[in-house]
């Protein structure tokens, strides 16, 4: 038996996972909300550690498809979710038998908490990226080669639409066009898997780490010591092999941003809060892919990029970014599963249209 | 025992099939290389009267979707149509019996004579609204009740997505998008039906008319009788209480055409060959949609408008109108089914977005 989210801890985890979301996955508030709802009717949602899961049992992911800008105005619909899960299961003949996140980071690590109470399944403590990513194909479970499809999108008026194809890369730009018409946000049930398929490509314990960020955070508080370099150091502690640190202090001086083909796509410009007006500039699909210092790179994706509030420590995310803001930016080495050469290919730089190769954070920081 | 299409009548069938296009449908030198290669291999495909489709039969019908600008590059793959059939009895747990033509226009009206000839099942002698119209739901089959979904839609590489859609408009929307993702094309398989719904909501005979309207046009070349007038007078002869004459006979002086959101869209204008100069302007979304003279309406959907080549009377449709052609216009009012108010309301001009209101051709010609 492993932890329960409940209401007790709902707070802790809610940051955590917005922290994990690199700054994509939507307004945290919501999903609090969802989460909190759902909470007062079950005692907790049970979380199984991966390592727990039987190999023959049947776990499905679910997620928010969409631009975080539309989140905020249409809340990610569980009904329609389990709906699309339904579909999964009617497609292969079997019913779930955990919910399996996809991402660790922002809506779409509480979603599949709602949608587990809601069907009565565990949640599997592991997701398929160990932080949040915008297209469908950048996960663990792809890289490992588990199945995309059949992939459901499902919107709140009762529409379902299944997808069957060649490879993950392809149900992404389908079912992209899809959410598009949908109003700009789907939700989805993807990744069927058995226990064996997840015990090989996911991320484990990232459900519990959302929930020890959240507290490193307030036991800083607590102390009265800065929250972010606190963030720093649970996940160095966490694991030793990990780089985490704070690459940037400094206010917002500048913000783009549209919703583009269904994402949230710009960039955002710090400028430091030292004498000599260092700038860095980020970049973002949804998620911080890039930060950058007078041009040089100080990380790039796979690897986390995080905006935090440089007094509180809450996380902030790309659609709430705005001018004058003050602000720590957490550089953090991504979970080795992402960045082999075969996980390059699919969540490195190319992928987000980018021309720097990547780096390991960990080679990019001045000595 | 009806009629079958043999290689004797093949070009009849195409040169018809493309005059119920009404602009649309795409170029039916495609449709019929498609179709002379599959009647080498079977001696027909056999026309199964509306009226013999037994009541408790299922037949599907099958399309291909996009822009006809699109069908010239990327010819309509019969392999993926039948794939999505396939997905439709799946679904549906159940075999076809007879394949039923969505269009009578165009490349639509010969792929399911190809994917019938592959399943080995017959072609029923009707369709979905006896002319071509650009969208999934602008058919009498929808305006009749009967559901769109499951609608499958696949393409060439081997992805495949099935929508179940509250209405048939959400499966058009929904689907237009896919189609545009699938490289501006995609092969379908929809509007799963019994002999019963079929009898009730089907434009029967249009098969056999296509080939006959086909007929009609050597019979005036043999004849050197005026080509249009003939297609006229077949239309009128077939039904008396139908209107059909020639509206304009000039020259194309403009064509503006783009290929925008999955359709092939523009206007048309023609220059008289009397000495008043007198002009038509001809508006089209894939299909023709609307004929004006000096800002008074001529012909308007759900009515045909067909532009037939002055000379040989062969059909041209909106991807081959070029500067210069000598053509002249045909217009005929639309099957009976496709007028009603509730038929007005899917396929009427509100529905290509035109602000005219729909009236009866027979009541907009000059005295």
């Amino acid at each position: 038996m492993g932890q329960s989210i409940t209401l007790a801890n709902l707070n802790d985890f809610i940051r955590g996972a917005a922290i994990l979301g690199t700054g994509g996955g939507g307004d945290p508030y919501l999903g609090r909300l969802m989460l909190q709802q759902e909470l007062r009717e079950v005692s907790g949602v049970e979380l199984l550690p991966l390592s727990a899961l039987p190999d023959d049992a049947f776990a499905v992911s679910v997620a928010s498809m969409g631009a975080p800008t539309v989140f905020v105005e249409k809340v990610p619909n569980a009904e329609a979710t389990v709906r699309a899960v339904r579909e999964v299961e009617a497609r292969l003949g079997r019913r779930i038998d955990a919910v399996i996140p996809l991402e660790a980071g922002g809506i779409n690590a509480t979603l599949p908490l709602v949608v587990a109470a809601q069907m009565g399944v565990p949640v599997v403590d592991a997701d398929g990226m160990g932080r949040a990513f915008p297209e469908l194909q950048m996960t663990s479970f792809n890289i490992k080669g588990v199945r995309l499809c059949p992939l459901v999108t499902a919107d709140d008026h009762g529409n379902t639409v299944l997808y069957d194809t060649v490879d993950a890369a392809a149900g992404e730009r389908l079912a992209r066009a899809v959410c598009v018409r949908m109003g700009g946000i789907a939700q989805i049930a993807l990744y069927p898997m058995t226990g064996r398929e997840a015990k090989a490509s996911a991320t484990p314990g990232t459900v519990s780490m959302a929930i020890e960020l959240g507290e490193a955070v307030v036991q800083a508080r607590l102390r009265n010591l800065d929250r972010c370099e606190a963030v720093a150091e649970y996940f160095r502690g966490r694991s030793p092999s990990r780089f985490a640190a704070v690459l940037f202090d400094g206010k917002v001086v500048d913000v783009r941003r549209e919703t583009k083909d269904g994402f949230t796509v710009g960039r955002l410009v710090l400028e430091g809060s030292g004498p000599s007006g260092e700038r860095m500039e980020i970049s973002f699909q949804n998620e911080f892919t890039m930060a950058r210092c007078g041009g040089e790179v100080r990380a790039i994706v796979p690897d986390l990029i995080c905006a935090l509030d440089r007094e509180t420590g809450e996380p902030v995310t790309t659609e709430a970014l705005r001018y004058g803001q003050r602000l720590k930016i957490l550089g953090v080495s991504a979970d080795p599963i992402m960045r082999g050469p075969e996980a390059i290919a699919v969540v490195g730089p190319a992928a987000f249209g980018l021309s720097e190769p990547f780096e390991p954070i960990e080679a990019l920081q001045p000595r």
